[in-house]
């Protein structure tokens, strides 16, 4: 048996660990015969150290071994998902899930919540009067068989040292290591079964990865895992330096899906969607144009089939907040900047977030981006509405967007939303 | 209220805490209200970062406030003490407390037991009968007027923090950090109440640092520490690549302190404790010749009166062991190598050491160096002498010794046992 003083100092000295001794270290740790003092320590060597390619490998495959491994070798159709990094309004998940399924592929999307300043698709969909985020293993298959698509809870079975792990992680300053957030998201997204996978990377403030060279350093490394575990992996670096489309938070990002799902959506959301849906296509070997699945409805009839198969009733009017004020622009000229960040954090101090995992969000919170950068805008003209249940929250909310909103002389470069592809 | 994960994360990105924080952080862990999860996660990026003069400062100002502080500034003479870093055979405290006490100083060495293959100073003297380690502080200022020196235990008084810090780091692969190491010595030092201060600090495969760059930064370290806290400080180098002298273990020690107190020790011995004694004289400001008090019997009358001060017999016969073994010259030549480390590892193995804290020492068990390098030697001749109470001990001994005892061709150069000074 190793001991794990020993691994710690071997991490801890640029030295590599067999695949035996991590398979050891994430069980034993799992079943609690390693200390927390004693792994967050080895968690640090990591994030110094880094994991080379056969290390991560086993890495995740012990974090896989740790719980159960979905089946979805049964389906009709090739399975394929898609993971987001987080950002600030990504609701692409709720417009993309269906549309790639309505085109012919079956999607099985094992989501998460929000934390922090970024939201999550989970919260969002919770606004949805009914709908239900967790289900049992046979209740998937129902929705996968009535709708093709399914956004649900991943369940405590898949991976379950990794929960543990990034529990300790979160509280030791470990997080923002690429080998262990790689190893945290592939080993979900292998463990749920799918067959083929797209990451969606963002970049930019209001992102995880603020810079591209540590974007593209995370999407290599994930899509070299799924690869390696028998996955066909890719990734899309997409930008996250203004938030996607305009609403953020959790029932107006709903509203602004359905919108875009119904042929209305905001020009940004809808390429980086429609990106990331020919990807999934590509790599499920689906032959379908998804415009043509968004422009002819069956995407939003797919949504509507998924929905109610979660106990959600599409047609149910979405919460709405009681409160509304309006941040306006300093000047005239044209916007050149909406710091993504400074809209998620604010966003989140108005009730759409939440800062540790237990704590509720509120369905009607949260910002319309009424201007996005290129657009012409007027001395006092709002550019954003603030929206909350609670009127004292505003003030706080303000405070994350000081300097936020930037207005130039001129109409800035046009941002492409998609930066590249990987793999 | 600084938060802990921000701290832990300022020094994992290379920032600089304040002097404010190190206190909060300090005080915080030693309360209970930082957990050692995220403790052991920083203790692992100082590993990695280091700490700045001034963080150091600040970390051990914390430690000696976690704690009560003697005062020694009421005795008749200066006080001066020697810390140790920790050799094999570093029997040198037991003949240079009292040497230099015989000499006009005052002596208060609060020292530790052993770990691994260092032995402990306290494990030696518990091998003669009834001697009393652990001493009030009333008892301690006893012993120093009877005697002018004490070597006894270190109160749980002293700098309680770096007793959890260090019982922290042992676990979780971080001992091994200079300013973590200086602090924790230095700690202790200065809350002891001591006036100057000399480090002995050893450098080779039987030492803590084997390389003497990495000696020479923790004793110019620690020598800062403890001239930015008042304490006089200077610290030699000397050498742990061979047993210093030739008796490796508890009682068998002891009766070498003893013989070199009569006049009989091994030059190395003699060479390293007359230097340290000089050296502490010369902080003291007392002028002494110390060959001379060690030549006269002065010394070895101030040991006696030491020992029978804390309730040891000092002419009672020590535990002998039941079971000897040798180990002998591969071939004829001159003895160029004798591992310090392998024979500190077999000697702890014949039961002289323990692996735990709270783990019993065998007064009798160790080694005999029959042969130091630089003798020549026969094929066959005896080098090592192995004394166990258990003689299925001898196996995993002589396991430990393999390839530690090197016959040459020729003479090997002589090693100067006191390599430099500093400070």
């Amino acid at each position: 048996m190793p001991d794990v003083i020993d691994l710690i100092r071997a991490k801890r000295d640029g030295g590599q660990l067999t695949g035996a001794d991590i398979g050891w270290l994430i069980s034993s740790y799992t079943a609690g015969d390693i200390a927390d003092e004693q792994m967050s320590a080895l968690l640090m060597a990591i994030y110094f150290r880094g994991l080379e390619p056969t290390e991560l490998q086993a890495w995740t495959d012990a974090m896989i071994s740790s719980g159960e491994r979905l089946d979805l070798g049964n389906l009709r159709a090739p399975t394929v998902d898609k993971h987001s990094t987080g950002g600030v309004g990504d609701k692409v998940s709720l417009i993309l899930a269906p549309l790639v399924a309505s085109c012919g592929a079956i999607v099985p999307q094992l989501s998460g919540r929000g934390l922090g300043h970024t939201g999550g698709t989970l919260d969002k969909l919770e606004s949805i009067p009914g709908w239900r985020a967790v289900l049992s293993n046979a209740e998937i298959m129902t929705v996968l068989a009535a709708a093709g698509c399914v956004i649900c809870a991943a369940g405590d079975g898949l991976a379950p040292a990794d929960r543990r792990l990034y529990a300790l992680r979160d509280v030791t300053g470990t997080v923002e290591s690429i080998p262990l957030i790689a190893s945290s998201i592939m080993s979900k997204k292998i463990a749920e079964g799918t067959g083929s996978l797209v990451l969606d990377v963002k970049v930019g403030s209001g992102a995880f990865m603020s810079d591209i060279a540590s974007a593209r350093q995370l999407a290599q490394t994930m899509v070299e895992l799924g690869n390696g575990h028998g996955v066909q992996t890719s990734a899309l670096l997409t930008q996250m330096d203004v938030p996607l489309g305009r609403a953020v938070g959790n029932a107006v990002e709903v509203e602004e899906a359905v919108a875009a799902l119904r042929g209305h959506g905001p020009a940004d959301l809808v390429e980086v969607t429609l990106a990331l849906a020919t990807e999934m296509l590509r790599l499920a070997g689906v032959s379908a144009d998804p415009a043509a699945a968004l422009a002819d409805g069956r995407a939003l009839q797919t949504y509507r089939a998924m929905i109610a198969a979660q106990g959600g009733d599409p047609d149910a009017p979405l919460p709405a907040a009681r409160h509304t004020e309006f941040v306006t622009a300093p000047s005239a000229g044209w916007l050149s900047g909406l710091d993504a960040r400074s809209v998620g954090v604010a966003a989140w101090r108005l009730g759409a977030g939440r800062a540790r995992k237990e704590d509720p969000v509120s369905a009607s919170a949260g910002i319309i981006c009424l201007a996005k950068p290129g657009d012409a805008v007027e001395a006092g003209q709002p550019v954003l509405e603030l929206r909350a249940d609670d009127p004292d929250r505003f003030d706080r909310a303000r405070q994350a967007l000081a300097g936020a909103v930037v207005v130039g002389r001129k109409a800035p470069e046009h941002a492409e939303p998609v930066l590249e592809r990987i793999g």
